[in-house]
């Protein structure tokens, strides 16, 4: 995309400077540099200015001067993002509220929370379970993303299976729009049908729409109890056919975990009970009252058995549930070891296709030569396949794998992206899953948030400039 | 709002009848009358036209028509709706989809069915409880609104405080644009960030965006057991606390219906074990495997007993759950027999404010001199206070309990509808809930979809004209 003008953005600077005072500024090289990439392989774009929002003044009147010079202006809280949604790809302003941390309300008798949004998450899960209460969307990047993003992103993961995504748990926030204008959306409450629901819309709308400055967050009744159990299988067949015997005898755990043998091989590194002949693995864990908890621990081991189950194995302690689920935190970085490069891809397909799924990345691998493995939330149906390679000129097979992928999780009626989003990495491929007027209807709401088109530029919907780092 | 011109409609006419046949056309006054009105107390508006569709061409050629002639459109299903989304404000077509009412699949690996408009919710229900699987969502019109209505107005209902509203199971759904454009909008599986959640922009938009011709629903496993009591209190406050005592302990019954004193009068008419001093009462349901759903039996009854429950009594079969919910069912035609007029808002507050509402609605009776009464669901915060009188002169003191009523529940931090949407009834008290930044930013996405306002005009937003038969 292009860049732009330096004129424009020493208007902009002086502006800034003048409103905000040069404190909330950044603009050496030196500074903005880690402000020009995020947590994908998106090539870095460094911004010309980053301002550090510390309240919603700071956001209004950057958007503010930002349409006014017709600068663009990227948000970004945690920049843990995993498709380049925080990668200024036309320069400009980087617009930080990671300094907005502030936990405003933990409400136990209306059970929902109140935060800015560069509260941690991790932060929040800790603050809110010490009332007793509980915040379920846990992606793997917990331990330092922040709320803002996760909002942007529509985040998911393992607990998704049980209790939802980001987007349920929701219930408002306040947003300021491209130009400086403050908007109150959504409502306090866990019902509420009054007009339109931009809630929804801005949640997943990977800050294309507004900033987020607010979030009120449902929350639920932190359950009493949690096992986690570690299921081997011989196949990921086998291991397929064991979710779908969940399924049917309609066991929900509040997380349905799937590595197959590739992913398996990496967590070999990590000090766990593994089967030397186990080619797939389940992470299961079920939460709730004990005596619930206790009888959906012997079902699902019941059902595991009888599919045919290497070994079923019971985290004992604490300290044995937290070991396996520091493994699967870790998993991503542990494939990266296993090759110089790795892209990892995040699909999602309905839930009985998954097996056809797994079959099909094999023989896309064999046919293109590209190592991949694959694991995830099986329960959802949500899989992040990975490509792994060593040298340059296997890249145009790897592309062509991930294209293949694409198409054949649209013709299972799959999605491309369970979480992660679409932002500069998937762009390329909206339209094998959308339509020529679904993608045009939504620019057109894009247009209506923000006319000149100056927030997070690049981003969802394609553009001539769009490009991996590979 | 202004009618639309004679010579349009039969241009209109001719147009849909080349195009339709005659068969799917009413056009004769007296079959007209009946598509005038909805189950609401606004002033019933008879249509020009009819169009019966039977297929999404069908929908597709009346919006080309309509757009072409500039003739407004109210889409309709079950028409059962409370706040006129139905009526047709401004004359012109009613496109009714009821005759659009096939189940298209019912899928249990997926754990979705795919619907057209006019299902009735509880064919729905049965027909995806005999595969073992379960819809949430029951408004007490369960037995004749459908579908299509229900998505339009993202219905609730008592089982919303466990399991959610519609939105929360409409995966995706097809639409079809003013002008006849027809959209695929969301997805087949549980998740899936790809582009802006349109699909959640729909469900609530009152049939103002576009009118749905089918619809991806998640089901979840049909819960293995229900249980159902009915707590009764000396007063309504101790039937609050009884509530908080719920909430506090982490228990979540699927519903969680009050019952003020004057409710309870009428269901006095019922046969259902009433103890003569009871001022207030809970309906109380769980469900799910079996001991789970003793020990939450349990827990609550305790629960009610400690805070000074009159009785506690479990109903001991299905006929005496049955009896039990169809009374609940009846309520708002047994309180239309005590008073003759009677007008039911659906407001919403946070629910640790329930009590305060309650007192503020007795405070409003007090000073207005209007007959009140409330019941509804109190686990989610959503009461449905009801005014009653008899004589005309004293309308003005209920539109000025109306008003207050409003006025406080907005304080509290409410919200004007819970279930029932805004339509026409309540677009006048818009404002007090929304600014007019946000009202404009909605009005302008209604452009996007549909710029010559001719979709449901007069509904969700202020006109002029508005107004209640009343």
């Amino acid at each position: 995309m292009e860049r732009v003008s330096a004129a424009r953005v020493e208007q902009a600077k002086i502006l800034l400077d003048r409103a905000l005072g040069g404190s909330k500024l950044l603009t050496e090289a030196v500074s903005l540099e880690p402000y020009g990439y995020d947590r994908s392989e998106a090539a870095p774009v460094t911004p010309d200015i980053v301002v550090r929002a510390k309240s919603i003044q700071d956001i209004e009147k950057t958007l503010a001067i930002a349409q006014e010079t017709g600068v663009p202006v990227t948000p970004r809280s945690g920049g843990s993002g995993k498709t380049g949604g925080a990668v200024p790809s036309a320069g400009g302003i980087v617009l930080c509220t990671q300094g907005m941390q502030n936990i405003l309300e933990i409400n136990p008798n209306d059970m929902l929370a109140v935060v800015e949004p560069g509260v941690i998450l991790s932060d929040f899960h800790h603050a809110v379970e010490r009332e007793g209460l509980f915040y379920p969307p846990d992606p793997n990047s917990a331990a330092y993303c922040c709320l803002g993003g996760n909002l942007a992103e529509n985040a998911g993961g393992p607990r998704a299976f049980k209790y939802g995504v980001t987007r349920d748990y929701v219930l408002g926030c306040e947003t300021v729009l491209m130009g400086g204008q403050p908007l109150q959306l959504g409502k306090r409450t866990v019902k509420g049908v009054t007009g339109y629901d931009l809630t929804a819309l801005m949640v997943g709308s990977e800050g294309t729409l507004g900033v987020l400055t607010k979030a009120t967050l449902k929350l639920i009744a932190k359950p009493a109890q949690v096992h986690t159990i570690l299921a081997q299988f011989p196949s990921v067949r086998v291991a397929g056919s064991a979710v779908s015997a969940f399924v049917r005898r309609g066991l929900v755990p509040r997380c349905l975990e799937l590595l197959d043998a590739g992913a398996l091989e990496a967590l070999r590194t990590f000090n766990l009970p593994l089967d030397a002949d186990a080619q797939a693995l389940l992470i299961l864990e079920v939460d709730g009252e004990p005596n619930q908890c206790d009888a959906d621990l012997e079902q699902l081991g019941n059902a595991c058995d009888e599919v045919g189950a290497t070994s079923v194995w019971v985290a004992q302690s604490e300290s044995q549930r937290d070991r396996l689920w520091a493994a699967r935190r870790d998993l991503s970085p542990a494939i990266r070891k296993l090759s110089a490069h790795k892209l990892s891809e995040d699909v999602v397909v309905p839930r009985s296709r998954i097996p056809d799924l797994l079959d099909e990345v094999a023989r896309i691998s064999e046919k293109t030569t590209v190592r991949t493995l694959a694991y995830g939330h099986a329960g959802d149906g949500n899989l992040h396949v990975n490509f792994l390679w060593n040298h340059d000129h296997e890249i145009p097979n790897v592309n062509l794998a991930i294209e293949a992928l694409f198409r054949e999780v649209i013709a299972m009626h799959g999605t491309l992206s369970g979480e992660h989003g679409i932002g500069i990495l998937k762009a390329p491929y909206l339209h094998l899953e959308q339509s020529p007027e679904l993608i045009a209807l939504q620019k057109q709401i894009k247009q209506v948030f923000d006319p000149h088109n100056l927030l997070n530029p690049g981003k969802i919907f394609p553009t001539s400039g769009t490009h991996r780092a590979c």
